[in-house]
């Protein structure tokens, strides 16, 4: 027995292949303590595409004095090859995020939308309204040059200040984005709150309102256990694209203790064993989890690598 | 916003109400390096029913040389009210066994089978076939001694030696322990590699073989990540009885560095969530997950735990 892949039970209703949109090389080296530099990042790429990989966010065109992780990821994109089929998302909050993505060569950057009040004050420094308007600017002005744009939405389950997020909210959002020429809506669970119920409520919600299931993606945070119950659910109502980071590096800056994004391997292998294609290697994805860790000096929060490096060790 | 509660949404086609069957005290300590006197298990006891839990085992009659995590757990059952309502059942692997606990006051006990021939080897010492009758034999002298008998199938799921494992040989087995007096049968997904097409397809082998639905608990091991993903399938099949353990404590002994038992936190997370049932204070579960931690010295493998814990010291 392959210990390093799950046996394979397929279920009917479920979708028979699904993109995994890898974020470790943005949303999550962007809150670690170590800053990584760029040859290392791009090695970090260059392992997740060989995994199999073909979204991977590259970093984000934001100010270096807030986010020094994130400096230099014009350097990033000139090391890749922007012509190979894979996408290399970079976000870009403002207009003059979006001109360096596009002096550097860009073409995929990704745009944040708040879906509450406080955090849109607290993380993009303004009130919704401004930060909603400039994002959508952003997103519009893209499209114009022929970039595609992802828009991600936050604190879609729930916001730590201000409660419950009414589904109807999050759907109103999304329409904007689609509106302003996004061709994919991630889902934001930033405090990894929600339960599998939510998830099924708000995308009834949103494709009740017009919001195509495909243009759906599902961002999720494993802080409290549910990531993965919550992408099965959204597996059962016909999403296909999933956010998730190797190693499951990350974290909600407002919760630095708790676990951060869902682990790509973790993802990978209840994928597998559900004999949903996605085309990438989980043993890779577990090496390069396993390389990430000793590149941050930190154990990470996947327990499939764990397990897949505890098989080994007893193995040899 | 209470962030040590998450926000309700209900899903038809799901139980109403389910049970938590702790499993800490036994299960969880008896693979810990660090053993616990009498008094400190007894106080785990108490503080996981003053949390609300109503089946709680309280250890294992063992050879103390194999197992001192479990020795004196006569100590541990006279210290109990065995009166209360609160069921504290203790592990029998044999006759020997079933007559301490008996002589102990016990009410509930429970008993081991294995579905692979290599892990009755490996872990019970002897044939499958030597082993399934001394294991149903105890089942049934405990019957004839009214006492309630709890039977768990080990590896599942797989075997990390055997491979895959035939659902109808599951069905078999759970059907031999019901055929001698078991009222459950704890379905253990002992090196965590299930998902949940496989749990799925498991259920449905067992109930087309006429294995009533209320007979079967899961027990699941988070190793590979896919403990609480694994629930939300059986929830949906139905099951209405599942094996947790405050903090995740436990773990394969074949796998000392992964992770253990689905922990009772996460599992009350998303049940809370969904509006089922349980009778259980999350946040006390949480803070005796805590409280254990400290004892055994070490950080435990919580997400929600973490979480709550985490909320706690930015409020403070």
């Amino acid at each position: 027995m392959n210990r390093s892949l799950p046996q394979e039970y397929s279920q009917s209703g479920l979708p028979s292949s699904v993109s995994v949109y890898e974020v470790s090389a943005r949303d999550g080296l962007q809150s670690q303590d170590r800053t990584l530099p760029v040859a290392t990042r791009l090695e970090l790429i260059s392992r997740l595409s060989a995994a199999g990989l073909t979204s991977i966010e590259a970093g984000s065109f934001v100010s270096e004095r807030a986010v020094p992780q994130m400096a230099d990821t014009r350097e990033v994109l000139e090391g890749l090859d922007l012509d190979s089929g894979i996408a290399y998302p970079v976000l870009t909050p403002n207009q003059r995020g979006l001109d360096e993505a596009l002096n550097a060569g860009a073409r995929d950057v990704a745009v944040f939308l708040s879906v509450t009040e406080a955090f849109s004050r607290a993380n993009l420094g303004d009130t919704r309204e401004i930060t909603t308007e400039r994002g959508l600017d952003v997103a519009r002005s893209a499209v114009t040059s022929d970039l595609r744009v992802r828009g991600y939405l936050s604190m879609v389950f729930g916001d730590p200040w201000e409660g419950p997020v009414a589904p109807e909210e999050v759907a109103t959002a999304a329409r904007q984005l689609l509106d302003a020429g996004c061709s994919r809506i991630s889902l934001g669970d930033t405090i990894g709150t929600a339960t599998p119920g939510h998830v099924t409520v708000v995308l009834d919600t949103l494709v009740s309102a017009g919001i195509p299931i495909d243009a759906i993606a599902l961002h999720t945070h494993n802080t409290y256990g549910q990531a993965l119950a919550n992408v099965y659910a959204a597996l059962r109502f016909g999403v296909t694209e999933f956010d998730a980071s190797v190693g499951g590096v990350g974290g909600c800056p407002f919760a630095r203790t708790a676990t951060g994004n869902l682990a790509t391997e973790d993802l990978l292998w209840m994928l597998a064993g559900l004999g949903i294609a996605t085309g990438v290697d989980i043993e890779a994805a577990a090496a390069t989890s396993q390389w990430l860790s000793d590149r941050l000096g930190r154990p990470l929060a996947s327990a499939t690598s764990s397990a897949i490096t505890a098989e080994r060790k007893q193995a040899s």
